[in-house]
């Protein structure tokens, strides 16, 4: 972990910029993390790349910070987004931190026939997407998208964009041992309760999208996102 | 996930073996589950492969079992240990059982040099084992090791077991995609401090030991297992 503190902030990053903190960042880095004016920190913005900043004003409650010097540029995930069917609050939200260690574009909730999905919390996603990409060194926090039905997803989807799916509820059945999904692509997994007969007719169908395998053994749908984004980005992704 | 309770036991499995049930697995079937006498379950015994078994007899705290039937062979995992060194309590628990999902056949906690391990709880961590297994359909519960020095493991390590290392705190540092590790192998997955300099000089000097990389992001300790696991799994192990 580095020791230099990382913030996110959603405001134009270049030498000699003020950064307005808004109350909470006053409040962690003030009075939890004890920064005192002078002390540098790491900013990103997910456009601008990494850079160095010093606490010019700290207060209880507000502060602003000085751009000194950038010390990374931007360095964005491959164009690969993970589609996942959100279900109880802690493995939603290992899900959204996972994915942006491991690198996606775009994190995009969905209804399936099975989710039960009535109280998901894009802003607490996004909250988590920011914490997880300060912790994990990322210059780039992906867009967490509105909640929208799997099917809508579908109709809409993006030429040219390969999609892999997971279906843990047949694990015996799919038998495709890495299937290739080059950039821009997406990895789709399906609820603990798997996917509808329709759901799974109609991904069958797609041109574009390809059941991929995790094993004999069934993978718990959070476990099936790690290990499928893992295998993604060996295969196509940064991590080659 | 299987509809049918699936339960592990430390018990021989076989047609017309009867099976005394300890006071929790009572409680956990006939008091949870609400499990009455001729309902047909599942056992597995890490030996004997998975067996249908039918209530005989269901008391509030005791109660028996009779197998009937088995209904698939064992399926052990390859012989894959994961090797790591305990943290917070929930991430502890999350490797543990993803450990159990992706496959391995043994689990072995370490106190390296920068590893708070006191409280290291073997036998919870086998209970989270027992317990995922349950739930993946696997025919076998990875045995959890005492916890032991890195250093003393490392001593004895056995003969003709590869070990590929993960040191997210030199993210930049390790270059080398996909070495190759057959089994039987181990994974050693560093602490969220790092390895110290001792250790890295001496992991560096092993034969039989290989630094991994898993992209250009830091991944908290657990991801990396994860990650670790799967591609170990598709390049080497049962997921091919």
């Amino acid at each position: 972990m580095p020791s230099k503190v990382r913030l996110y902030v959603d405001q134009p990053l270049a030498q000699g910029q003020t950064v307005p903190l808004a109350r909470e960042q006053a409040n962690y880095l003030f009075n939890v993390m004890r920064l005192t004016p002078g002390t540098v920190l790491s900013l990103f913005n997910s456009r601008d790349g990494e850079w160095d900043a010093a606490v010019a004003h700290a207060g209880k409650h507000a502060g602003s910070l000085t751009v000194t010097a950038r010390t990374r540029p931007l360095q964005p995930p491959p164009d690969l987004w993970l589609v996942f069917a959100p279900l109880k609050k802690t493995r939603t939200d290992f899900t959204v931190e996972k994915a942006v260690e491991l690198g996606v574009s775009r994190i995009l909730p969905v209804q399936t026939d099975f989710t039960n999905a009535e109280r998901v919390r894009g802003d607490k996603m996004t909250a988590h997407a920011v914490e997880a990409a300060e912790q994990c060194g990322a210059t780039f926090v992906p867009e967490v998208a509105e909640v929208q039905r799997l099917s809508t997803l579908l109709d809409r989807w993006p030429e040219g964009r390969s999609l892999w799916f997971c279906d843990e509820s047949r694990v015996s059945e799919t038998a495709a041992p890495q299937p290739t999904a080059p950039a821009p692509a997406a990895i789709l997994i399906g609820p603990e309760g798997g996917f509808s007969e329709t759901e799974r007719t109609r991904l069958g169908r797609l041109s574009f999208a390809q059941p991929i395998r995790l094993g004999p053994r069934i993978l718990r749908a959070e476990t099936a996102a790690v290990a499928a984004l893992s295998l993604w980005q060996i295969t196509h992704g940064d991590w080659r």
